[in-house]
């Protein structure tokens, strides 16, 4: 038997919660959240048992699962309270500043720095899905840091989930995830703010929806609370991976004012290939 | 019986002829595409009954399902040679220039111009689906233009597909088309590219996926044959949606660069709203 305590019971947190109790029904389950209705649901939804502020003393497990700008603050603290025998492990979209506000903490070995590639356009307990985390990725930064019987724990806990481990520094995970998931939002979120701030007509976007606008725009959808945060973790990256995109965006118009359609077709065929890569797992 | 003959069969003219024989067995298919593998796969398909370069005579209905620049040859040729009791229709994402050129065909009466809403990343008469345009939108455009019995073939064509009929101008329909739909493929392009240029290790890509960015890219999988003409026709108002598309994404970056997060959240709470104007319909 295990007992796992979980802080911020959203969607990461509460789809953990619930795809764990499916495998295993012997683990205990408590939790907190700043927001009492989300605890308040996470109870009723059966995410968790107990509503705890602070973790038992015999927990084993502490899963960090709230917006990217309170990790810090709140896994030195987790650290400094928690006994000999507990993990502490982050689902933090962004690793690097954690990794390093962490680094010189007494108690780093007791942490391991996690990324569940998981989730969908919407936020809170209500939203959590008991498949969200399954066969999905789940990045560790600096392993090697972290204690062996400890990590064991985790270890033990993402393959009952079906999770599949990569591991990456917390740089270069912070790199790829510019590109591949925060530049996707704001790219997103643009694009529905250009939509919105043109068509006046609601029920005119609503009409031409299906014609590719509903997938580019889903993203859009996301909380704010969570994405600003983000953002300003991972400013640089993001910063450069937005440069390049709307650099691409402005040659792609050259070629449109242009007529130079041929070198759009050319274009469009090379990038054609995201799709084979997309489609390797299939 | 009606006698129906399809020019152009990838996606949307198979599939146009797919769901309508389901409700309809006893109209007979008849079709040509200058793909000579295409008509082998729309007849291997059950797409068509016949291949044949030019409709029989007594031909009801034409549909032209072919890329957007080549449809002003096919259309002024087509009504060139048909009876006085044969519609001709089209399914091009552009209807501006279209609707001009054929503005004083004496046969002008004979055409409809029309645009269903609905497609896949996919092409091609294997990319066809029985069920791609039930309960869709299917935009007509200067419906005045077309005679009143000859209209009634389309109607009840598109009827017994579920089709949702909207009518609009056709520049209406341009500059909607360009935002709503033109504008998400181009995002989605560049956001494929500028992905593709940075990380060289694919795996990582692929890894990563799950995180957004396969959603907002599914549209750059999009044929470049299909897609370059319509940017080509649709330019002036593609080329708008697209500045204002980098506008904001400038903007928002400056928000970025100058640590304003409360400006950022402000702003992506906004856009939350696109999620409501596209769940009208659920």
């Amino acid at each position: 038997m295990k007992k796992i305590h979980i802080i911020g019971l959203g969607l990461l947190g509460g789809s953990f919660a619930l795809a764990l109790k499916k495998v295993k029904p012997e683990y205990i389950f408590t939790g907190y959240d700043s927001n009492p209705k989300n605890v308040e649901d996470a109870l009723a939804l059966g995410i968790i048992e107990e509503s705890a502020e602070q973790p038992h003393d015999d927990t084993d497990l502490i899963v960090l699962a709230t917006p990217a700008n309170t990790l810090e603050e709140i896994l030195l603290e987790t650290l400094d309270q928690v006994g000999p025998s507990t993990l502490v492990m982050d689902f933090g979209s962004t690793k690097e500043n954690l990794c390093k506000a962490v680094s010189q903490h007494p108690k780093r070995a007791q942490y391991l720095a996690g990324h569940p590639i998981a989730g969908t356009e919407y936020s809170g307990p209500k939203a959590a899905l008991a498949d969200l985390l399954d066969k999905k990725v789940f990045i560790i930064c600096e392993m090697e840091l972290t204690d062996v019987h400890l990590k064991a724990i985790a270890y033990e806990v993402l393959e009952s989930l079906n999770m599949k481990l990569r591991f990456m520094d917390p740089e270069e995970h912070d790199r790829h995830l510019a590109f591949v998931s925060h530049l996707s939002h704001v790219s997103s979120f643009m694009l529905g703010k250009t939509v919105l701030d043109k068509m006046e007509d609601e029920k005119n976007i609503f009409d031409m929806a299906g014609s590719g606008f509903a997938s580019t725009v889903r993203l859009a959808k996301s909380s704010a609370e969570m994405w600003a945060p983000i953002l300003e973790e991972n400013k640089s990256n993001v910063l450069e991976a937005l440069s390049l995109y709307i650099a691409n965006l402005s040659k792609f118009r050259d070629k449109i004012i242009a007529d130079d359609y041929d070198g759009l077709k050319g274009e469009m065929k090379k990038i054609n290939k995201i799709g084979d890569i997309l489609d390797l797992g299939r």
